[in-house]
């Protein structure tokens, strides 16, 4: 099964400041650039192309202080596993929109496999560190928000095993944000 | 004076392994590329463009420890300073090319400033946070290995205040390396 990353970080590579917050995504940038030939930098298409999710608790926690409505859920209808050991039930915002998981993680990409599915996302700092380290993931879709944080919760946490990367693209947008794409070497 | 950054870091910002090692930087990415359009990523058109370096003490004993020859001197004449507030004299290869300096950045910039010089090229990861915490960081090149690290000496250290970054583009090269340019923009 493919794995793949589809996440924003700041110019200096962190997913959210140390508390978690991730408003200055929202406010980088020139919000009045014109971005009507890619208002959503792609997500839409790549959603399209996964048909399940795999995140950590913490961006769990993340997307339920959202409390989106039906019409904001940005998932579609993908399968979508949470993973923790201590949380067993999810957030009641939540309830029929994910299923937790607590376990093996390359247990639970043979289940998914098994079931017939294709292409995971796989999201959160924690969660692609861990897969990245499994050597799971196959692709990375980094957008870089032109702000330079200074200090936050990094994306990709240390790692023992350098992981070399092939067939880099690189779009800048309107907006000034930055589009990075590499699929992964696992050696 | 404008101060610029043009810098090496691997796809998670380190600048060097946690030991200071940059080999990495000579083997990532694919050697056997077409480079002849860009052979040196913009290297030898951006040192033209400047007239004095500013690098930190690591970053001199890291060029040190090359041992370059006159003709592998990749800095051409330029006036170079090194800051330093406990070595006062430069390694033996580089005397004659450094000149150590103690004391307070803005000062230094005064000086130059004052000196006629119009352009500075600011080096090294503590150096680099130093100006960008002082506001004098105009320009920022930043060349993005293909390789995650996992570990090693970041690019930016902790900054109090976020950055706000203009002008983004972007250049993915054959040999898999992504340029990254921004515009500092100081509120």
């Amino acid at each position: 099964m493919k794995c793949s990353v589809y996440i924003a970080t700041s110019a200096d590579g962190y997913i959210a400041t140390p508390e978690g917050g991730v408003d200055w995504l929202h406010t980088a940038g020139n919000p009045e650039a014109d971005m009507s030939s890619n208002p959503d930098m792609g997500f839409k298409e790549y959603i399209a192309a996964v048909d399940c999710m795999i995140m950590g608790r913490k961006c769990m926690d993340v997307i339920s202080s959202f409390n989106l409505t039906p019409e904001q859920w940005p998932y579609g209808d993908i399968k979508i596993y949470v993973l923790s050991n201590s949380v067993t039930v999810p957030p009641e915002n939540l309830k029929g929109k994910v299923e937790m998981y607590s376990g093996d993680i390359t247990k639970l990409i043979t289940q998914l496999d098994s079931e017939g599915y294709k292409h995971a996302y796989v999201d959160g700092g924690a969660t692609i560190t861990a897969f990245i380290n499994l050597k799971l993931i196959n692709e990375m879709t980094i957008t870089k928000a032109p702000i330079i944080l200074g200090q936050g919760i990094p994306l990709f946490g240390e790692m023992t095993n350098s992981v070399k990367l092939i067939n880099s693209t690189a779009t800048a947008f309107p907006n000034g944000f930055i589009q990075i794409k590499y699929d992964v070497k696992h050696e």
